[in-house]
């Protein structure tokens, strides 16, 4: 079925439209090859990019707002205008770089990522998608096609604080948010201003519902599953919904040498106890479902002192949000047991929620369809990671396109994606692109 | 027996020595009152003491070697002139007052405390027996008694941090320490030049086995053992030794969001499995040990990050160097085995060892009949908390007095003393210390 309509996009759309404006005539069109990305090009880009914020020991710490970040940005606009492209920084810090379509009235197909990282991350998480995103800007250039649709391409600043920059797109972010303190140590107000946007002018780079043709993003899977499956392309059928709590335990700090066991209020041992809680309680139920304290602090913080206080995250992940909510009303039930259980009490708060985010149906069997003109398999799979793309799929029609992570890893500096999984991810964003231009609905 | 002891003492030493001297002669002296302490004076220099490095939520914050600990040091040596003492900094960083007795030949009697303080530590820990220190030698100028002894007060410097200005005195500081890191963010070799020491000269500072001719140090309890059994004055049979570790917890950081949580190597959760572990071998078996975990950090340390790496802090105390030995082997098999099952590896590098240090038999009864003397009760106990006598211990016969803490909270804001018992254990301080320096033995 889906190759019959394949066949059937390419007769009725794909070319035919397309054709109208190549310099060489429909029939040239018709005989030359589909349009394909420079994979070495591609993989030069990734490996250059991979210089700003480099770890000594390997991976790169390019937190948002840094030195590192804007470095890097500077780097991507240079690409940019390589590409032929008229980059600029909207109000909220992200860069637009858009291509002009056939029909000025058409609306945008947006496609882009991010790179910006985690402390100590990877070379590929959000890297891939932005540097593919340019590739195939310029071969499209290159190959003197024109879209009917203009085309913006974007990468998003601060995906990895919280989409910061595509929620400011998408109407998300509140105003208090801009006072939150990133990981780089500036406010993101002030991050924003550091990029060049303006944290008092948001309005202009906010976007609402239907006033974008569609966005695709490419990413590695950052989990195993491709890999192990010996699959090329994973299609995205949804992104998961995430909630983070800031976790306050709180107990009596004295002195560890002249208290005894048995006379503790030990906030260090309660968090320990609420840590092994949140591992038992996300695993006792079937799915896919995940559950994670990343950070943690004991204060005052010596080792002659019992702790007074522990701050720690969780944070929970499905694609149901209803049981990220059962799951954390059991963990914040078990966290009160064991607050009287030794003295302590447990105080959570919301530092951060992103619903679940399906993908576009018809945007996945075109997704599906440029994968299997490219001879490449495919897996429909849920992204485990929030993704700048779950907000704009509150704008309109949204696809997105996994390649496979070696190992698994990812916010590591152990990351890594085959260069030629890169390429073929990035053949079909090209391929799913061109698709989604020339689709009826679109 | 203690009583008819006592009685021989008052009628053969204590008095018999010192009225050789004093300026209304033997009858007078057999007629006046025993001298005691100003405590107003006293209550009223821990206070003013308290100024020094005070947070906005109460107690203090004053790190060994920052602008508030020599702030306080300045404070400390107003007072020791104030009290006609002629105090100077010895090359390890000590203040050290001297006064001189009435026999040139006979080794000094030393006594004192520390200024330091943990992170958000109380206004008592350390404090009390400095000021007390002070307080008994102002007394005696007053009293225009002169003893036997030469005698020293001795303010240690960094006692939390380690005992480094007594052990640089002991000779227990190793050459290496110097490079140590102190919680100011000094080295301690840094920190005792800022505090006016040379830790090029350290020699200088150094005392042998013998070179005392006793050493006694006031200090609040910081347990609640006193106060729970309505007992004036702690006798302590002697210091816990003390082992810490830094402990290295090494997983694989990883997405939160995509990898499954079966496939995980979670850090962090070993750690808290290592955590819960330490309290249960430690109350397993009957007695007084206690284990603590006071500091702990994950990295990369990202809610949306599991942990790679976990450090922790592991610290065993007893009274018994063997049973710490025994516990601490137990908990690193129990590590091993918790590594082995979630894919992670401990490895556990000493940071400190304080061996238990017996107080002197001979000194604890003359403790006994000072209280007495005074109508104050008494209870032998062991002191849980390290203490600069311990480092003394090895120079001659050591002993310690303790007072009540109110709650047995200490290395905390809520710290605390009562005035009344403050001065009672000053005032214990002055009569034994009168009665070491007319011992037979001494």
């Amino acid at each position: 079925m889906n190759r019959r309509r394949f066949g059937a996009t390419v007769a009725g759309g794909l070319l035919s439209s397309r054709l109208a404006s190549h310099p060489l005539g429909r029939a040239a069109r018709l005989l030359a090859a589909p349009p394909r990305v420079d994979g070495a090009r591609l993989n030069r880009h990734l490996v250059e990019l991979s210089r700003f914020g480099a770890n000594p020991q390997g991976g790169v710490t390019r937190l948002a707002y840094s030195d590192a970040d804007r470095q890097a940005r500077e780097y991507v606009l240079g690409l940019m205008r390589d590409a032929k492209l008229t980059p600029s920084i909207d109000a909220a810090g992200n860069i637009i770089a858009a291509r002009a379509g056939r029909d000025p009235a058409r609306k945008p197909i947006l496609f882009g990522s991010h790179i910006d990282s985690v402390p100590e991350g990877g070379n590929y998480d959000g890297d891939v998608g932005s540097m593919a995103a340019i590739e195939v800007a310029q071969t499209l250039g290159e190959q003197a096609i024109t879209t009917r649709h203009p085309l913006h391409i974007t990468i998003w600043q601060n995906e990895e604080g919280g989409l910061y920059g595509s929620r400011a797109v998408s109407g998300q972010l509140t105003a208090d948010e801009l006072q939150n303190v990133s990981r780089s140590g500036k406010t993101v107000g002030d991050g924003i201003t550091f990029l060049g946007g303006d944290p008092q002018r948001l309005a202009q780079a906010r976007r609402v519902k239907g006033d974008i043709a569609g966005y695709l993003e490419l990413h590695i899977e950052q989990g195993g599953t491709l890999e192990r499956d010996h699959v090329d392309i994973g299609i995205v059928e949804g992104i998961v919904g995430i909630k983070q709590w800031e976790v306050t335990v709180t107990g009596f700090a004295n002195h560890a040498g002249t208290t005894p066991m048995d006379q503790r209020h030990d906030a260090l041992l309660a968090a320990a106890r609420f840590v092994e809680a949140v591992n038992r309680v996300v695993m006792s139920v079937p799915g896919r479902q995940v559950g994670t304290v990343g950070r943690i602090q004991a204060f005052p913080g010596a080792p002659n002192v019992i702790p007074g206080q522990v701050v720690c995250t969780l944070e929970l992940r499905d694609l149901d949000a209803s049981k990220v909510d059962s799951l954390y009303n059991r963990i914040a039930a078990e966290a009160t047991q064991i607050g009287t259980e030794n003295g302590t009490a447990f105080a959570f708060r919301m530092l951060h929620e992103n619903v679940p985010a399906p993908s576009d149906p018809r945007v996945r069997s075109l997704i599906a369809d440029a994968a299997r003109e490219l001879g490449l398999t495919t897996k429909v799979m849920p992204s485990g990671a929030g993704h700048d793309a779950q907000a704009l799929a509150t704008l309109g029609p949204m696809g997105m396109i996994f390649v496979p992570s070696i190992g698994g890893i990812s916010h590591s500096p152990k990351e890594f994606s085959q260069p030629n999984d890169i390429v073929n991810g990035a053949n079909v964003l090209l391929a799913t692109l061109l698709r989604l231009d020339d689709a009826a609905w679109s």
